[in-house]
């Protein structure tokens, strides 16, 4: 075998982060240890979160200067050292951004191929999905009925949240940058309507697509838009704060809304991190990879060929210029 | 009988409501008519919320100039168009700002001075008191061990915060304003600790009296206090928005805070209007007035002599100059 390829951190970003933030190593090819399996990386995730480990300031810690980025991943077995993997099986762990990894046989969670496409165990049914899935139902507690309004809608959890909204009954209405973006989210996502903040007044847009407000927000920005959506809660409304796309990439902490909203909405606005809901990652796949089979979930994947091209496609997802799951096909299947 | 005093509001205030805002007038005494009855007001309530009123912003609707200023009082039955009441009975509305009134039976509830002195009516066991009651128990769902932070501490609805918490098991701190205000909530009140946002570093003084950050936060101010409040959360806080005092002499609304706080703490942050909890009502007046005849609430009134005197009563309160619970006294029990 020949070396492990690996991405580390170069540089704190300053703002949007750049190929040049970046830079690429070769190490020697490591060997699984007891307890421990090699494994190969077929697709590597890419996720806004990641700009806040770089900046040092998000609740999973951070990735300094000289670090190998962090990131999770699919990964075929090569080798283990653990009677319950074997070579050939398939896996998600959190491994980074390098071809090849050793790690724990308790870090690794198995994929079941017969489910979906692989590389949807980072999309529509990995981490975007859950986050969807456990922030929309746990958190926003739909009710069929209501009209959800989720920003960021064309991404990975914003076009889930949708998706399983409509599936509960709910009317969904997206927010999103490009035209293109939002053609896709109503025509395909199927979404009842789809508001571009770029292409005209986001809040003339809102109300004419929902002239009473919304009864649940889901928040993956942050800023502007969530003040917008704040205006417009009706009594009751539940807002799910997950996301602060707005400003991963300053160095401060903007405002927020006044306070004023959430009392004269008498809303409930609640926090969510995906972690706190690993314990619904059994019934979301299934119920999830139910409908990913029977047609009626739709995703968009932003691929990218090439652990080399990692730092661009990153650099590209945290302008927003990504359509879709960011995904950098490393391996092949 | 003589002439019915009525206070007017005369111009909207710019700021801090002062004394010429309003003007003193007399009309003719009216009288009742056909399922009415005329009151003679006892006890006048000088709350925040009539500062919103004035200013158009609050949601039960505006005061403007020429008309008469909105209120809550206690007040006896003088004269009964409608078989439920009789002269001489009790009842709490919504009668405004002078010495009589006329009003429709079925807006006036009946108090019972069995449980308690009158005037509490308006304060502890009225609606601050359920706003207390049923922002803290109902939306705060606080659990017995919890450290339970409540701003403007001495005040109507901070105080009961507190003390309801303690009644459940929490461990109750204040922020208040003047350093005899803090010794009230904690040598009378019984509060664990109460901190001055006048005399230190408000954050300096929350880290000292509970390192840890706070389990639920009752806010009635917004403003720095609720930015304070909101860095401090821990994991699964309850927020609870219940008042703006530092926003209702503003003409602008101030941003609140950065909403990564509550992503951070995984919180729940709800809106609190107090017209949502009628149904607590009796539940609330039978606890809390069991309590108070056991001796385990304390309570501080402000009481102004004279109607005359209520428009100064109402800028020293929303001056912050008050000490409990704002009351004017119009007539003789």
């Amino acid at each position: 075998m020949s070396q492990n390829t690996q991405i580390l951190l170069k540089r704190q970003s300053a703002g949007v982060p750049v190929a040049a933030d970046f830079e690429t190593t070769t190490a020697p090819m490591p060997a699984a240890g007891e307890g421990e399996l090699l494994c190969e990386t077929l697709y590597l995730s890419l996720d806004p979160y990641l700009r806040g480990k770089i900046s040092g300031r998000h609740l999973s810690g951070a990735i300094l200067p000289g670090d190998l980025m962090a990131g999770e991943a699919i990964s075929r077995v090569v080798d283990s050292k653990h009677a319950d993997f074997a070579p050939g099986d398939l896996i998600r762990a959190h491994t980074g951004w390098q071809s090849h990894s050793t790690l724990p046989a308790a870090e690794a969670r198995r994929v079941d191929p017969s489910l979906a496409p692989l590389s949807t165990f980072l999309g529509v049914l990995g981490m975007p999905g859950l986050t969807a899935y456990a922030g929309l139902l746990r958190l926003g507690e739909p009710v069929a009925g209501d009209t959800v309004l989720v920003s960021a809608a064309s991404g990975a959890v914003g076009s889930m949240v949708g998706q399983i909204a409509m599936q509960k009954g709910c009317r969904a209405i997206g927010i999103a940058g490009a035209p293109e973006k939002c053609a896709w989210v109503k025509d395909t996502a199927g979404f009842a309507d789809c508001v571009s903040y770029k292409t005209g007044n986001l809040r003339e847009q809102l109300d004419e697509c929902s002239p009473d407000g919304f009864d649940l927000y889901f928040d993956n920005v942050g800023g502007d838009t969530l003040q917008a959506a704040m205006e417009r809660l009706r009594l009751g409304a539940r807002v799910v704060l997950c996301g602060l796309m707005a400003q991963y990439n300053t160095t401060e902490m903007p405002p927020g809304p006044n306070p004023a909203w959430i009392i004269k909405a008498r809303a409930t606005v609640r926090g969510m991190v995906v972690y706190d809901h690993e314990d619904l990652r059994e019934t979301f796949v299934k119920e999830v990879s139910g409908w990913l089979r029977e047609g009626k979930i739709h995703y968009l994947e932003d691929r990218t060929s090439g652990l080399e091209n990692a730092a661009e496609a990153f650099s590209r997802l945290m302008r927003g210029d990504n359509v879709g799951k960011a995904i950098v096909v490393v391996g092949d299947e």
